[in-house]
């Protein structure tokens, strides 16, 4: 049994031309479990994580990328090993389960899953309290960065993304999320039917390229909207600009301006909206 | 402090005629946190079961749907009550946490709480198992239903829902799900930066008026595309049609077929496609 990226299925087509039946492609969506394995050598645990509802393939990107932009791990080396779980083996659950072991080195305290942070009674629960929580985990060193991206360029990106998205092409329901260097050049691109997967298993795949160290050179485009999950994962992937082709939420813009990201809305038919960092854009080409 | 469904935000426009400075509003997004209070009035427990990043407003319904297509309440009748928690109180935290209060005689149990039921060994993670959870904690009963919508009319509501989308209309940012009766009236809609949210809403908006028994007689419509967690709160709430604006997934479609219910996408310019269940679409208009 093979996981494919898309399925096929037997529909009705509707419209001015009356009814026919077509066979149509829908884009794939499994459950991923993700189980870590840490502690000493001589008392190992393993925990359940994750459960997220994504589209089959880069699974171990997703996986990586999960666990670094919710500060479990800081970079791939932690990580002594990743592996499709076979344990209790079905036929069913085929590569829908990942276990990641850690180094024993690396200490796990499931306090650390940010998405729980708000829970626990020292934190509240408001959009500051989330950002601070973001900030306790993620360390950021404020760069002092000179990045700087042609407006003219930026419009090009959403085709250029286009062009790259090859199952949305045949399925129209994914979620895209790709890196771009200061040239408009992609260096990155995943899709999933989750958006917050997309961003996980393109910043798992950058991880091993030192990305953390070489975010702040590249643009981050998103498919659709910018939410305050998706700002934080850049956030934790060190990334400096975020251009999104949908609308950005209120904890989205104050999250980019707390962490002095520049976040870009609406970027369509060769427009776009700054709401915030509007010193990394060069207008020059513009005039 | 008043929560507000949009926020302002000063930007920068960015276009062919050059860079204007604009006040521009923004989809508002919050963290929510639901407790519930559960047990016998001897020993009264209380659990927090949930955050989720929602747009602030109608945070009861949220609540209430959240809790009914997890299956953790059968009905509104099952809740005592339901407020904003002041507990150990905080500024920050104003409106925030709800809590909902279950009557003594109502039973749970954390692992009825279904997204978190892939995770137990007994059940394996797969797209079959996702589906067979569903089925066991709603024990749908198969209604032999004469429902019927007309194709023509089904063409007309995505422009209907706009008309309706509020906050979608200044901010660009939301999503929305309404119910609508065969006529084509729009019943209720709801309007979230999530859109597993906003069908929440929607369903705990509904509830109070019956939905459960009267929901196969609507249809329900989706701003985005359609996956398996919105097809499986749509299956909890008994809906029977389900359109959504954009693609559905492969797990989209394969939760409609095992339930009978018609899934329509890419409702859009008068043209849209049938996954699943025809047989509740009326074409004798179109001919």
């Amino acid at each position: 049994m093979i996981k494919s990226l898309v399925a096929s299925s037997h529909i009705k087509k509707v419209n001015a031309d009356g009814i026919t039946d077509a066979d149509d492609l829908l884009a794939a969506e499994e459950p991923l479990e993700i189980r870590l394995g840490f502690g000493k050598q001589s008392e190992r645990h393993q925990q359940s994580i994750s459960v997220t509802m994504r589209t089959p393939g880069n699974d171990f990107e997703l996986a990586i990328g999960f666990l670094f932009t919710e500060g479990i791990i800081k970079n791939v080396s932690d990580v002594s090993q990743i592996k499709y779980c076979t344990d209790n083996y079905r036929e069913q659950d085929h590569e829908n389960i990942v276990r990641v072991e850690l180094h024993p080195h690396v200490e796990f305290d499931l306090k650390k899953l940010s998405r729980h942070f708000y829970t626990s009674s020292s934190c509240g629960v408001c959009g500051k309290t989330s950002i601070e929580s973001v900030k306790t985990i993620c360390n950021i060193v404020s760069i002092n960065d000179n990045l700087k991206f042609d407006a003219a360029l930026i419009y090009q990106l959403p085709d250029e993304l286009r062009k790259h998205q090859n199952v949305f092409e045949y399925t129209g329901g994914l979620h895209a999320a790709a890196l771009f260097d200061a040239n408009g050049k992609l260096i990155f691109v995943r899709e999933d039917v989750g958006r917050h997967n997309a961003l996980d298993k393109l910043i798992g795949a950058a991880l091993p390229h030192h990305l953390n160290t070489s975010a702040p050179q590249h643009l981050l485009l998103l498919s659709g909207r910018a939410s305050f999950e998706l700002v934080q994962k850049a956030v934790m992937a060190g990334i400096k600009i975020i251009a999104a082709v949908g609308a950005p939420s209120s904890l989205a813009v104050q999250m980019a301006k707390e962490f002095d990201i520049t976040l870009i809305g609406f970027l369509r038919d060769k427009r776009f909206n700054i709401y915030s960092g509007e010193q990394r854009i060069n207008f020059n080409a513009l005039k």
